[in-house]
Order: structure tokens, then C-alpha cells, then sequence
């Protein structure tokens, strides 16, 4: 039988609680579509803080890197906050992701039918909204240097080379030839010089896909955008703190914060993880909403292990959870037939496959 | 009769029309309430660089700080863009801002009753919200250096020193006593050191100022919490980009970009102005609207000029010429009465008065 490794990070917060549905959905749909997977854990953040006093240790790189993905819950917590910088579980991410080399984050925006109330805004406005967000992951002002603070006066350098602009610039304009063939590309090219080379970068790439259509927005007149007419948009293209900010923006607009997922992805392996975070304050209760990262692990199964029917079958069994009124605690007030446990939520998923 | 010289820059696109409204109100209030204004123009943006090739010409600069305050209109469009860097209008913005020394943007996020339906967010998350976004203005990744841009490689540097940070957390922290005590300070300390910086100094002018709340938020989730929950917010005091995108989220979150005023200021003067931009592709067709050019003539009157009772005078002719179901084009679909032009919104609003 097809066997595939999986590395697994549970993290903090309610990262093990989540990754224990996802897990219990994937057993469910490579039992029924006939191959196997092997899981093995790893500690990062706040979780390998505690036992290694390291926020990354260099047994998770190095298994991580072996495995054919990593399955990636939620890390950090206030515990750590006070920390020395370069001991808190953030800065355990920020390498990971760079030792990884998982340049692109691709982060969906999109709508539920079922819950296209949870949204703050009209329904009008986001009915239909489908939006991919492709954000730099492992460049920027994240990682640029110098970098200092020497108590009166701090700075960071935000930085590209124009192959580092090339390379994500390719992977939306891949992504958009799958999609609606638009690339908007945010940048603030009117004030900022690394913005210039971006916007450039872009136009050139542009060039190899001329079925395509490139458009640039000013960071500032995004974040507008996405709130005043949402629809606009099909892949949105941009650097790692703008693409920080606008993928936030984004899933609030749809709504459904505890039912995005994300992917990033690289020359090397790939990490899927719910967009939201480790939610400390709510760890432990149960009343976690795992659909975020169990659509994590649906799109691992399609984009790293080529099991696409497998899948399918998580999209459409959440889809009939949802459909048939099931609701965690977070979307209780939207049409909720029953509310459930996380673990409930993860039990009736892994049995409609 | 007291008389108050005002430097006018009326800019580009629509900037000229709105601020021919703006001073046609100003001159209705400052009859009625028995002081004088005295204009002189002055050019900046695309209507300077037509003129004497210079964004910023030399003449403007020294106008202006011997001036009691300025009322400013919009500038820029396509037309100079592809100008090079420091002849662009933008350019002419920015270096125009850190001789007037005008370090705190102040822009109010607020709802006129009447347009509460012209958000896309639904009435009852934004009904009510009084956001006062506090945005450094002259230091940070807009002025930092060294910048440079090789064609390979392009980087800006994020710098604030701690006087610059304590004088616009002053700024904000002084606003909030006047207001509902909060602050929220909106960084990404959790990545950046300029952000650690930005907060620790945060944390010290708070002690100075005990009644007010002080708290922290990284800028993806003030970017989701905007949208979330906007009424969550007093004051958000932030850096120069971060400010950008978080004020233009702001204004669209409320649904009256045309309406919204703002005001900068320093030490030496204050420029008021709508947030809106120059909308080139709308300029000279009579539809602009001209309320947030006049809202920012009101706010300079309270704030410059101390001319309270007239700035309270052009408020209520706003409110009413909305009450009583004026709309310029924008806001046509938002219980409109009669549609009426920018100039003739202009006549309403001072005939009021
Ligand atoms: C936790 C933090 C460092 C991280 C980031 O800023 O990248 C998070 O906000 C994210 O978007 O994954
Ligand atoms: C035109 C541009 C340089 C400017 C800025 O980014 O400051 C504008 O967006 C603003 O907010 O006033």
C-alpha cells in the first residue's frame, strides 16, 4: 500500500486539540481511499520551549525536511511573549519557514454558502468572493538586515532581489491560470524603492503570461478594496508583511476565520496550517473550530500527495456538516442545528467520508 | 476685524473643485461669526510640476509656514507617474510634510447617521464607531534611511528613534484624554525591533498618563479586528505605513470616504485635508464631493484658529444638508432626496450657515 510520511507539529493553544480532528479525518479518508499515512510528531514554539528550551530544534528541521509534508497547528501563547527575542516561539517560526525555504503562502478567501452571514459585512458585498492571496513568506522586512535596537533608536530593512520577485511572481501567475487569469500585485511602488523593483519584477513576468491580466494597487488602496467591493479580486500578489496584513484583512471579510487554511510551499517541502492562531485564551475547552486545519489537510492530500479524490472527499464531507447545521461554538449564532465539541465536529467529518 | 492667513493648495484631479467649496463655506462662516480669512494659493503636486517643474517649489514651502494653517485638496494621477522618482508628485507630498514638521496625522473614523447603510459592513457593527486613527507621519519606512533601488536589489529601512515615538504617542495619548481613555498602539514587535522599540516606549509615556488605557495589537489582527469589530476602538496610534494602511481600512470600514476629514500637525503648522485622493478620473465633471473638504476646513478652524463656535456652525450645515436628503453623485443610493452637484452642495452647506 502507498505509504506517505507526514510530519506533524501540534504547537500551542489549541494547535494539538485541532491536529487531533485533522489526524482522525485523514486516518478516515486513507483507509477508504486505500493508502496509508505515517505520522510523526515534532515540537516547535511554546511546545518546544518548554522541553528543549529552543523554540526550533534542529531535530524538527531535519525531520521535517525528510517527511513528504508537514501537517502545521498553531503556535505561540503569552507565556513566551517575555522571552528574549530570539528565544520566543515567533522567531522558532520565522526560521522554520526560512529553513523550509517555503517562499509562497498561498492564503483562499472564501465563501461557505452556509455561513455567508458570519461576516461582518452585506452578504451582497461577499456572495461569491474567491480570492487567493499569494504572500512572500521567507523575504522582506521579516528577514531583511541590519536589523537593530539599541533602545533610542531601532531599525529593519525591507528587502527583495529581484529572483526572489521572480519566483513568487511565477507561482501566482501559475495559480491564476488555474483560476480567473487576474493578478493584482500590492506594492506602495510610490513611496518605497523596494517597491519599484517589485512592480517592475511583476511587468516583466507579466510578459510570459499573456493570457493574464497584472494590475498593481498601493497597499493602502487594497486594504480598501477588500472591504469596499471584495469581489474584485482573484489572486493578489505581495510582499511578506503586506501580504501579513491583506491575508488577515481577506479572511475576515468572508467570515469564516475558523475555516480558512493555508499552504505554504517552496522548492523543498510544504506546511499546511490553519490561517488563525493558537488562541490561548479558549486551549482546552473543546469548543476549538478544527475545519480550518482539517481543510489544511485536504490540501495537503491535493497539492503535495497528489491525492486529489481523497481530497474531495474531506471538501465535501465538510461542506455536509456544515449544510446539515453542525456548528463549534464560534459560528453557534449562524444557522447552527447543533452545536458541537471540537472533537464531535471531527467525528462527524471523518464519518460522512 | 481679526484676520487669519490661510495657505491654500489646491492640487490635482478633483482637489481644485473641492477646495473652491471648502472656501465658499469658510467665507460664509467667518462673515457670519465676524473674523476674516486671508488666501494664498499656493502649488504643489502635478500642478506645480506643469508649472515650474518642481513638485515642491521653494516659494510654497516658506508660504505656507508663514501661513496660520493650511487647507489642502489632493494631488497627483497617472499623468506624472512614469515622471522619475523625486519629480513625482508623491515625492513633492512627502518632502512637503517633513518641512512643515507635521508629525501626527490625525484621522477620524466616524458615522453620520444618515449614511450608516453606504458601508458594506452591516449598521449594527458600525453604528456608533468613533475611531481616532493617530499616524506618524515624517519618520519610519517613508523617510528612512539608506533606500536604494539597483535594478537587482531594492531595500528601505524602518527607523523611529525614541523621541520620535514619544511625540506622537504624546500626541495620541493627549487626544485620548479628551475622548473615551484608550489607546491602542498597533505594531508587529512579535517580528520587528523597530516594533519593540515602538512599544516599549509606548508602555513609559503611558505612566504619564494614568487614566488612560493602554493596549497593543499586532497590525494583521487590527487589520481583521477593524473589520470585526470597529467599536472596540478609541484611539489607534501606529507608525507612517502601518498608519496608512490601517487609516484607509478605517475610513472604508465607516463607509464615508468622501466625507472624512484630517488634520497634521507639529510643531510649526497643521495642513488639513479630506483622506480621499485627487480622483483624476473623475475631475471636472461637477460630481466630486466636497464634504470632507469642508469637514477639513471645520477641524482647521477648531484647531488652527481656535475659531470653535464657527467650526461647530459648519458641522451643523453639514449634518443637515445630509439630513435634509442632499447627495453629491457618491452617495446617490444612500436615501437620497435630490442629487446635487459639487458646487451646489457647496451653496447648500454655506447658505446654511
Ligand atoms: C506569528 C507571526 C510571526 C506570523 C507572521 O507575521 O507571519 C503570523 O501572523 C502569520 O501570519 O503566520
Ligand atoms: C500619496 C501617498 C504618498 C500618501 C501616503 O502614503 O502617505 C497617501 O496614501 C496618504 O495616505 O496621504
Amino acid at each position: 500500500m502507498k505509504t506517505y510520511n507526514i510530519s506533524i507539529i501540534k504547537g500551542d493553544g489549541i494547535g494539538p486539540e485541532i491536529i487531533d480532528e485533522a489526524i482522525k479525518v485523514l486516518d478516515a479518508v486513507s483507509y477508504s481511499c486505500g493508502f496509508a499515512l505515517e505520522y510523526k510528531e515534532y515540537l516547535m514554539g511554546g511546545a518546544a520551549i518548554d522541553v528543549t528550551g529552543d523554540p526550533l530544534p534542529d531535530d524538527t528541521v531535519k525531520g521535517v525536511l525528510n517527511s513528504d509534508a508537514c501537517l502545521f497547528g498553531a503556535i505561540g501563547g503569552e507565556k513566551w511573549d517575555t522571552l528574549p527575542r530570539d528565544k520566543r516561539p515567533e522567531t522558532g517560526l520565522l526560521k522554520f519557514r526560512e529553513a523550509m525555504g517555503v517562499y509562497a503562502n498561498l492564503r483562499p478567501a472564501t465563501i461557505y454558502d452556509e455561513l455567508v452571514n458570519a461576516s461582518t459585512l452585506k452578504p451582497e458585498v461577499i456572495e461569491g468572493v474567491d480570492i487567493m492571496v499569494v504572500r512572500e513568506l521567507i523575504g522582506g522586512i521579516y528577514f531583511g538586515k541590519p536589523r537593530e535596537n539599541d533602545g533610542f533608536k531601532a531599525f529593519n530593512t525591507m528587502v527583495y532581489t529581484k529572483p526572489e520577485i521572480q519566483r513568487i511572481g511565477k507561482t501566482a501567475f501559475g495559480l491564476a491560470m488555474k483560476r480567473d487569469k487576474r493578478v493584482c500585485s500590492v506594492d506602495k511602488a510610490n513611496v518605497l524603492e523596494v517597491s519599484q523593483l517589485w512592480r517592475d519584477t511583476m511587468e516583466e513576468i507579466a510578459k510570459d503570461y499573456p493570457e493574464v491580466q497584472l494590475s498593481h494597487m498601493y497597499v493602502d488602496n487594497a486594504a480598501m478594496q477588500l472591504i469596499r467591493n471584495p469581489k474584485q479580486f482573484d489572486v493578489i500578489v505581495t510582499g511578506n508583511i503586506f501580504g501579513d496584513i491583506l491575508s488577515d484583512a481577506a479572511s475576515m471579510v468572508v467570515g469564516s476565520i475558523g475555516l480558512l487554511p493555508s499552504a505554504s510551499t517552496g522548492d523543498k517541502t510544504a506546511i499546511y496550517e490553519p490561517i488563525h492562531g493558537s488562541a490561548p485564551d479558549i486551549a482546552g475547552q473543546g469548543i476549538a473550530n478544527p475545519i480550518a486545519t482539517i481543510e489544511s489537510a485536504a490540501m495537503m492530500l491535493r497539492y503535495s500527495l497528489g491525492e486529489s479524490e481523497a481530497a474531495d472527499k474531506i471538501e465535501i464531507a465538510i461542506k455536509k456538516a456544515l449544510k446539515d447545521g453542525y456548528r463549534t461554538k464560534d459560528l453557534a449564532s449562524y444557522d447552527a442545528k447543533e452545536v458541537v465539541t471540537t472533537s464531535e465536529m471531527g467525528d462527524i467529518i471523518a464519518n460522512y467520508i
